[in-house]
C-alpha cells in the first residue's frame, strides 16, 4: 500500500493486514521497552493544518515507537500562515525527503493532492469532512478485539452525520466487514440522502435497542448559530446515549473529545460498556499499522519481516 | 516514590535519595555524552496548561537525557482548547501508556486529580499558587552543593509571598532540611497569616545582614492593577535586592525569569554571589532524579542500579 | 570554526570545508537510513524570534541527523513573552550546556550578542535585516552542484534586497568564490548605496539576458502599505521573473516561501530551470555541515574524523 487516503480505496485483505499488524504492534505495547527499531533514520512529516490533541500526538508516537524521526509541521507559527500555498509547502516538506507525509486539512481532497506532489507515502489524517480512514481502522480494532466478527451486527451512528469524515468513513468500513449501519439524528444533521451510502437513516432513537454497537458522534457547538439545532438541551432529549437508553449488552463508541451531558451522560462515557479509551489506546497501534505499510511501500526492496525484529532490550 | 505532588508530602529520606541521585547525574551532565539509557522505550507527557520556557524545556531535556521519549501537550492548539475537561484529557493521554505525566496547571490541586485519575506517575510541575515542589529541590540541591548542611542557616524569601507556589515550597523544604525562614516583602504581599507555616513574617528588610541566603521572587507586573502595590518604582525602593543590600558573605537566588531592575538589581544578578544559573542548570539533573524515581516507582520489579549503566560512548 | 555569524566573517577555505562536508552529507541523505551518530547526547537550542517553517524545521532535522537532541524555544508560550531580556533568555537556555545555539531574531546583531554571552556554539540563522550565512552557504552549495566554479559567473538577484538579509549574504558569498553580481529592482528596493558591497546597481531588468543565474526574492506584501511600492501589478509588470523574461540556459533560485504570480510566474517555478527545491534540499546538508564545524569546535580534542564514521545499520 503506497497511501492510506480513504477506507473506499483499500480492499478488505488491506483491512486484514493491517488489523493483523496492529495486534503484533498492541504486544509490543505491553512491553516496558514499546519500540521497535524498525524505521531509525526515517522521517514522518505530520503536516496539520488544524488543531488535534489526539491525532497529532497519536501519530508523532507512532512515529517515535518505530523509531522514525517526527517533524510536526502545524499551521500556527509557519510559512502557511504567510499565505503560500498547499503545493509550495507540499513540494518544500518533500525536498527534506519524508518517507511518508501525515497530513490533515480542512479542505476534502487535500491529501489525493499531496499524494499527487509528493513522492512520499501520504496518510490521510482527516480531511474536511470527507475521510479519517484511520479513525475508521482504529474503530474496526475495537470491535475485532471485543466482539470478532462484525458480519452480520447492527452498529447504530447517532448524531451529526452530515458534518461528520467519523461517520462516513467508519460506516463504509463497517460494511466492509459485514456489518449493517444504521444513521440516526435529527433530520437537519442526518438527510435521507446519506442512505446511498448503503446505511439505513432514521430520525429517531427507536429500534436503538436491537443494536450491538452504539457510535456516538461529538456534537460542534456551532452547528446550533449556523441553525442546524434549535438547542442542546433538546438535542440531548432527543438523541443523548445514557444509561436509560443503552441496554447492558450493547457497547458504546465515541471519536472523542466527549461533551459531556450533550451527545453522551457521564455515567455511560466511564461505564463498563464505553470502548472510548481503548480507541484512544488501539489509535496508536493502528497508526503504526499503517505508517509500516506506507513506509514499506515507499523502499519496496526491504524486507519489512527484517525490519520488525525487536531491538535487544538494554534496560 | 509514585508521585511528585507536593514537598509536604515527602519524607526527608526521599529528599536526600533524590539529590543524591541528582548529584550522579551532575556527573553524567560533564561528559560529552550527557545520555542515559535508563528509560529507553519509556514515555513522558508534558501536559502544560500555563506557559512556561525553564520549567517545560527542563523536563524535556530531563526525560531525553533519560532515553525516554517525550510528547508535548500544551494548552495553545489542543483539545484542551475545545474544552475537553481535564478528566476526559487524562483519560485520553492515560490511554497512551506513558509511565509520567508532568503536568503545569493554573488550578491548585490539578495534579492529585491527574494521579487519581491515572495509572501513570504524576509529577506536579507547578498547580496554581499552591506547590512547586522540583523548584524546591533543586533550590535544595544548589545550597547543598554551595554551602554543605542547611540546619541552622537563615534564609530570607523577599517579595509576593502570597501569591508564590515557589515561595511556598521551597519554604517548606528548607525547614524540612533544618533552615530558619524569613518571609519579608509589604504586608498586601506577605500577610502575617503566613506565620503558620512555621516562618518569621516581616515587612521591612531590617535585619537582611543576619540571612545566609537571600532568595528573591519574580514581581507580577499584573499586581500593580489589582491594587497589590502602588508602584514598580516604590516596590524598588523597599525591597529590591541590590549591590548596596546585599552582603558579600551572602548567596543570592531567584527562581526566574527575573525582572532587571525590579526585584534585583542588574549588578547583583550577575555577581558571583548569584546562584541563578546554578538553578537552571540543577533543574535538569534535579528533575532527571524525579523521574528516575516516578518511572521506577511504576515499575517496581526492574532494578533501577541496572537501569542507570551509562551505554557505551560512541562519539 | 567556533561559531558562524556572518559571511563577512568567514574565510573562503572555511566555505570550501562546509561545502564538502555538506557533500558528505548530501550522500548519507540518499542512504535508507540518513543519520549518523556522530553527536548523539549533544544538545542544540533553536532559539527563534521569528515564525520560519522552513529554516527552524531544517535546522531540526539536521541536528536529529546528527543524532543530537534538539530543543525548540519559539517566542510563542515561553519567557521570551513574559519580557524575559535576550541576555537572561541566553543565561538561562546556556544553563542546559548545549553545545550549539542557533538563533534567528528580528535584531541585527543578536547572534552576535549570544555568541558573547554564551558558552555555545552560535549559529545565526536570520537576524533582522542583517545576514543570514546559512542561506548563502546553501545557495553556493547548489551553484557549485550545478554550474561547477563560479568564478567570472553573473548573478542578478531581483526584488527587494534593502530589507533582504537573504540578498546581503548571498550576494557576499558569491562574490567571495568569484562571480559578479547584480542587484536589480525598483530605485525604492534597491538605492544607489548598496553598489558599496561591491555590487552593480540596475533599475530596469535590461541586461538580465547576460546573467548566468537569475535570484529573485520574496517580495513582503507590507512594502506595499509601507509605500515602497505603487502597487502589486505594476511590480509584477516590471521586475517578475516568467518564462517570457528567462532564458532557457540561464538558472532560476528563490530562497522561500515563493509570492506566486509576483515576483515568480509559476511556470518558472516549476520549470525546468529552477532550482528552488534544491535549495530546500540543500538547507538540511549544509545544515549539518556547519553544525559540525561549530559543534566539533566547541569541543576541539574529540578528532572529527571519528566521528563521522556511521553507525552500523541495524534496521
Amino acid at each position: 500500500m503506497r497511501h492510506l487516503l480513504s477506507i473506499e480505496d483499500i480492499e478488505r485483505e488491506d483491512i486484514e493486514r493491517i488489523l493483523g499488524s496492529a495486534a503484533f504492534f498492541g504486544d509490543v505495547a505491553d512491553r516496558p521497552i514499546k519500540k521497535v527499531p524498525s524505521f531509525r533514520g526515517r522521517l514522518v512529516i505530520n503536516l496539520f493544518y488544524e488543531a488535534s490533541t489526539r491525532t497529532r500526538s497519536s501519530f508523532e508516537l507512532a512515529g517515535k515507537r518505530l523509531s522514525a524521526d517526527v517533524l510536526n509541521v502545524v499551521s500556527s507559527g509557519s510559512s502557511v500562515e504567510k499565505g503560500e500555498s498547499l503545493r509550495d509547502t507540499v513540494a518544500t516538506l518533500s525536498a527534506y525527503g519524508p518517507d511518508a507525509i501525515v497530513i490533515r486539512s480542512p479542505h476534502a481532497g487535500a491529501p489525493q493532492l499531496v499524494a499527487r506532489w509528493s513522492p512520499a507515502g501520504v496518510v490521510n489524517a482527516g480531511d474536511g469532512k470527507h475521510q479519517h480512514p484511520t479513525q475508521a481502522l482504529l474503530d474496526l480494532y475495537v470491535l475485532r478485539q471485543r466482539i470478532g466478527e462484525l458480519a452480520g451486527r447492527s452498529i447504530w451512528i447517532v448524531g451529526d452525520v452530515l458534518h461528520s469524515r467519523v461517520a462516513r468513513s467508519s460506516a463504509q468500513a463497517f460494511m466492509k466487514l459485514g456489518a449493517e449501519v444504521t444513521f440516526a439524528g435529527p433530520p437537519t444533521l442526518v438527510p435521507p440522502e446519506l442512505a446511498a451510502l448503503g446505511c439505513e437513516v432514521r430520525h429517531t432513537l427507536d429500534g436503538l435497542g436491537d443494536a450491538d454497537v452504539v457510535y456516538a458522534l461529538r456534537l460542534q457547538h456551532e452547528r446550533m448559530r449556523e441553525a442546524f439545532l434549535p438547542s442542546l438541551a433538546e438535542y440531548a432529549a432527543c438523541y443523548q446515549i445514557n444509561s436509560r437508553r443503552l441496554k447492558a449488552r450493547q457497547l458504546l463508541m465515541h471519536p472523542g473529545p466527549v461533551n459531556r451531558g450533550v451527545e453522551l451522560s457521564g455515567d455511560v462515557i466511564d461505564g463498563p460498556q464505553s470502548l472510548i479509551t481503548e480507541q484512544v489506546r488501539a489509535g496508536i497501534v493502528v497508526r503504526m499499522a499503517v505508517l509500516v505499510e506506507v513506509l514499506s511501500g515507499s523502499h519496496a526492496d526491504t524486507p519489512q519481516v527484517e525490519r520488525l525484529t525487536p531491538e535487544p532490550q538494554l534496560a
